[in-house]
């Protein structure tokens, strides 16, 4: 199967598995529930969920072991964007190409919203599906998520980012503000995808260079489309950056630059991938992809 | 010992587990973890680890394999008090005596704590301590941990407040609000003592009892504190549910009978300890502490 084609069937499986390991109906205050369906669907490329999954069948590993990890994931990317949209957080008034969500539930319940979805996402990691024989993988898979999530990954990222606006920063500070702030998440994804598998620690180590490289490369990329990007295909607005003077690779490197270091974080994925030879075709395409994005 | 002292020796483990699993100085941004501190500690009274590990001991558990799980409780319970004190929520200032998260640190700063403090629960209760005998036990804590901080608990339980505020409201929908909102989590803080110590089904599901009961006159409790409370003792602004006409237990049975409903709770959850006998003794002590509290 060619990448896209795949991308669109994975992207079907994820978008099923969200919708059945969402709260049940009836069982829950309606309102809260609608705000987590809106910011969930039609949701965006689903890359780190695919990710997850893909690297679970490079390894062998079947696609329902790793269904709940991939959804909670995006349950947690999802989360993310309701908060940091937030007035207090980037004050954003689109996502997606439509109103964050509290421009449609308000601020109160897209707080609430983003933490269902954080504490939904740990209870769907737990107790989906139900083989005790998978205990030890999901426990480390629910470790590294609430790490990639955590102070040590995104949220401490999401802070630095903050405290970093307006000031000089260098090329080690801005490698560490997008490796916690998007890389940690999307590494995870790769690493919880060969975790579901049973894959071994020298796998898990490929695995974790090429989801480190793929972040590095995912985050330079949408540094280089807000500066230069189509606003109606990314539906979002541009230009923020810039104006909120953020710590971002174009603004050291210049969009040269910063092209030709995405294309080597490539380079790297692609090393890291030798190990699994033709197994890592696909996760090797999804690198590709995600640096020749233009949304 | 009798109940204060063991109570007040406790409450030394809980603080020293937290400081212990707390993310280690340098390796995260200093400003997040010292919101993450300001919240956590002094602390109030620990109720909800100390009842997890009271239920442990009862089912002759060993402390040290509950700790990681009490603490990730009570950092739970933290998160949520920042978030409901938030302007878009509660918009309150005083918490525990002094000012709130957001006035000290600012609402993004109070945002991203909590959103730490949910994530390092998680993290917690996944990788401590690292035996992998307990793994099975570990998952079912994190599954009912979760369940009881989500929709299904404690955020369905604020969003029905919140939507409940100012409107006319049924007894039925009054026990449903405070059952979420408070009763879910300090019960699954009594199950899960139960669930680390490894308890058989019937000895859970008397600890779920127990547990619920104790939600419930914790509660009753809390909102006739809030009308007649001693605000120097309780550490925050009192009648304010009676100013944004929230749905309470006094509104609707007065004090006096929110007192029985209280006492009537307590004989619940000392129903449901005979199963214990003598080992249910403190759980027992605990109850009744929860009712005659004046703080």
């Amino acid at each position: 199967m060619r990448l896209p084609a795949r991308m669109h069937s994975d992207r079907r499986l994820v978008d099923a598995a969200l919708r059945r390991f969402l709260p049940r109906r009836l069982e829950v205050p309606l309102t809260v529930r609608r705000a987590m369906v809106y910011s969930l669907f039609p949701g965006g490329k689903r890359l780190r969920p695919i990710l997850a999954i893909t690297a679970c069948r490079a390894l062998g590993g079947r696609v329902s072991d790793v269904l709940p990890a991939a959804a909670a994931i995006e349950m947690i990317h999802t989360y993310s964007l309701i908060h940091d949209d937030l007035p207090a957080l980037d004050n954003d008034d689109l996502r997606r190409g439509r109103a964050t969500s509290h421009r449609v539930f308000g601020e109160a319940m897209a707080i609430l919203a983003g933490d269902a979805l954080l504490t939904h996402a740990f209870e769907i990691a737990a107790t989906h599906p139900g083989g005790s024989g998978l205990a030890a993988r999901k426990m480390r898979t629910i470790g590294l998520l609430a790490r990639a999530a955590g102070v040590n990954g995104m949220i401490g990222g999401q802070v630095m980012d903050l405290e970093a606006e307006g000031r000089p920063f260098s090329y080690g500070t801005l490698l560490k503000i997008h490796r916690d702030k998007t890389g940690a998440l999307i590494s995870a994804a790769a690493q919880i995808g060969g975790i579901m598998a049973g894959g071994g620690r020298r796998e898990l180590l490929a695995l974790r260079e090429y989801g480190d490289a793929v972040g590095l490369a995912f985050q330079i990329v949408d540094d280089i489309l807000d500066r230069e990007g189509d606003p109606d295909r990314l539906g979002k607005t541009i230009g923020k950056d810039a104006r909120s003077r953020k710590a971002t690779f174009p603004a050291l490197l210049g969009v040269e630059g910063s092209r030709r270091r995405a294309e080597a974080a490539v380079g790297c994925a692609d090393r890291a991938l030798r190990r699994f030879g033709r197994r890592g075709r696909v996760l090797g395409l999804l690198a590709r992809f995600i640096v020749d994005r233009v949304s």
